[in-house]
């Protein structure tokens, strides 16, 4: 029950996220003191919720990125800290409301907060964790940061509510399921990456090539993290193969299968995504219809269309280690389906 | 099953929110096109839900706070109805998420969103209603009002998770009561108020005087919210009475009467709140003992002090027809349990 892909990326050296890792460790140190300082609250429940996520071992690829935006202008403050920190709470936020959302047993191969503490704890818990968000945001005194990231909290919820709109909707096109994933996961993204040349007095060319290339490798990560879901073991990923499947989510594997099928292959497609509750051999036999019709492979496709032009936006800036490891990162979450 | 109170106010005319409802009319007009507008989504669950919110009739309190505490500054802009509309915003997220984490049917006798559309709905509908809170904020561009209400956001949070650690608990003394109060419900009307001197140029004091006046006022609110709970009836209050109880919330009328009762009644409470899916009789019994013990007219008399204090604190302004609006929402606040 695996994807097997010819990726031209097998014959160079693995690209890797630690480049980026190397070049914010510090500024990460600090993000992890102030995340654990805004988190922390004399309601014990709300440290034990946030310790819980911290611990559970994310990439924090979304701060790492604010803090190699900024360093690229050459910031030399504390802010590009806060607001990596206020960016990372708003994708915890997110986190914790998507698992009450999609009622997810598992993140990362943990059990949700929601498993442990409830849902009634995950919701306010992420409330708060967005309230401090802002003001963090607010401290930084940046109306343009906060203009680009309050704009981003709204987009994102706008789009959590069109994937539950759309849920189970095998009509659901190409088109839409792009709009709901620049929405839900590209805008935070794009977001992230924006605030760098923000703070560093960067020029709106700067702004924009930033925002794209957070745009785009945000839809190229979406793009494979659906693609992912068809294939690989709960353990590599922290997730469990077919979730998404279980759960009737028209994501961009099932709408090519759907679009590409027999009108036999489609009543399967509606039975297993409309009815939900699949069962394994269900999911085996919807990969399959995936692999017959080059789905998850164009799905990598798809991905790597948005990597080149996350790639191309940056190409204009002047070379840095930081733009080197940028590039890198693109890389790497394409050759997550390794 | 209904309370009986001996109450001053009952020789006065009955005290009205109509002046301030009259002063802030032409503006509430603008605060009400901008709520359309602003909870206005090409996804369509957005604006049904938030149609929903709007006209199940709340009275609109807290913008209207805001709109007066600008006025009597002499404001003369267009950011104090963004301001106004932010925080009825901030209130109709904050309602959404509650009615998920107490397994609400009803709220002001219409059925919650929750019930209609899902807790999923609800979660996500009010994260975009905060975004877009956030960003009216953000378009005002006043960093001190965004200081106010994001520190009031996450404060809210803290205090819903700190009441939902504390459910069911019997221990809570009257201090812990008030801690969690004071950041649920007066942290929002504290901020509302004071943004108003914040956008007209008024001074330290003045903001201190309007920061005060919300916070008091919204003790006093919850308090006799807390009281109409073991009175009134559904039809009137858009609550059920005896949800507070049937859900096993610790509010005053609770920690008095268990404080106040004998080994025997304590049982009974215990019993009653910690258990949680109580019956009629013991409602009947809850509000008995509550009245032997006179709670329910101390839970007022408590109302009646933070009443007095939010009126002092307005007492050094100039004299103002906003200034005499507010002072009676005091009143029509602590007259509800007539």
């Amino acid at each position: 029950m695996g994807v097997v892909l010819s990726l031209d990326e097998s014959k160079k050296p693995a690209a890797s996220v630690k480049p980026l890792m190397d070049l914010t460790a510090a500024d990460m140190a600090r993000v992890n003191e102030l995340i654990l300082s805004k988190a922390g609250s004399d309601v014990e429940l709300i440290p034990e919720i946030s310790n819980h996520l911290v611990s559970s071992g994310g990439k924090r690829l979304r701060p790492m990125i604010t803090l190699a935006a900024a360093q690229m202008f050459g910031y030399g403050g504390d802010n590009h800290v806060k607001l990596a920190t206020a960016v990372e709470f708003m994708h915890t936020a997110t986190l914790l409301h998507d698992d009450v959302v999609d009622e997810s047993g598992l993140r990362r191969g943990h059990k949700t907060a929601r498993v442990i503490w409830g849902n009634q704890a995950s919701v306010l818990v992420g409330d708060f964790l967005l309230g401090q968000a802002f003001r963090m945001m607010v401290d930084v005194g940046s109306l343009d940061a906060l203009d680009v990231l309050s704009t981003a909290a709204a987009v994102i919820a706008e789009g959590e509510v069109w994937q539950l709109s759309a849920a189970q909707d095998l009509e659901t096109t190409e088109d839409d399921y792009l709009a709901v994933i620049k929405a839900k996961t590209a805008a935070l993204f794009s977001a992230a990456a924006e605030v760098g040349p923000i703070i560093s007095g960067g020029s709106k060319t700067d702004r924009a090539a930033l925002r794209s290339y957070g745009t785009n490798l945000g839809l190229a990560f979406q793009l494979i993290d659906d693609a992912l879901d068809y294939g690989g073991s709960a353990s590599d990923l922290g997730k469990n193969t077919g979730d998404d499947f279980r759960e009737g989510k028209v994501t961009l594997p099932v709408v090519l299968s759907y679009r590409r099928g027999t009108a036999k292959e489609r009543e399967f497609w509606k039975g297993a995504i409309e009815d939900g509750g699949s069962s394994d051999e269900a999911l085996e036999r919807a990969i399959a219809l995936m692999n017959s019709h080059g789905a998850i492979t164009d799905t990598v496709a798809r991905a790597r269309h948005f990597g080149d032009i996350a790639r191309d936006a940056l190409a204009p800036l002047k070379p840095s280690a930081q733009k080197d490891a940028l590039y890198e990162v693109i890389d790497f979450c394409i050759s997550r389906v390794n």
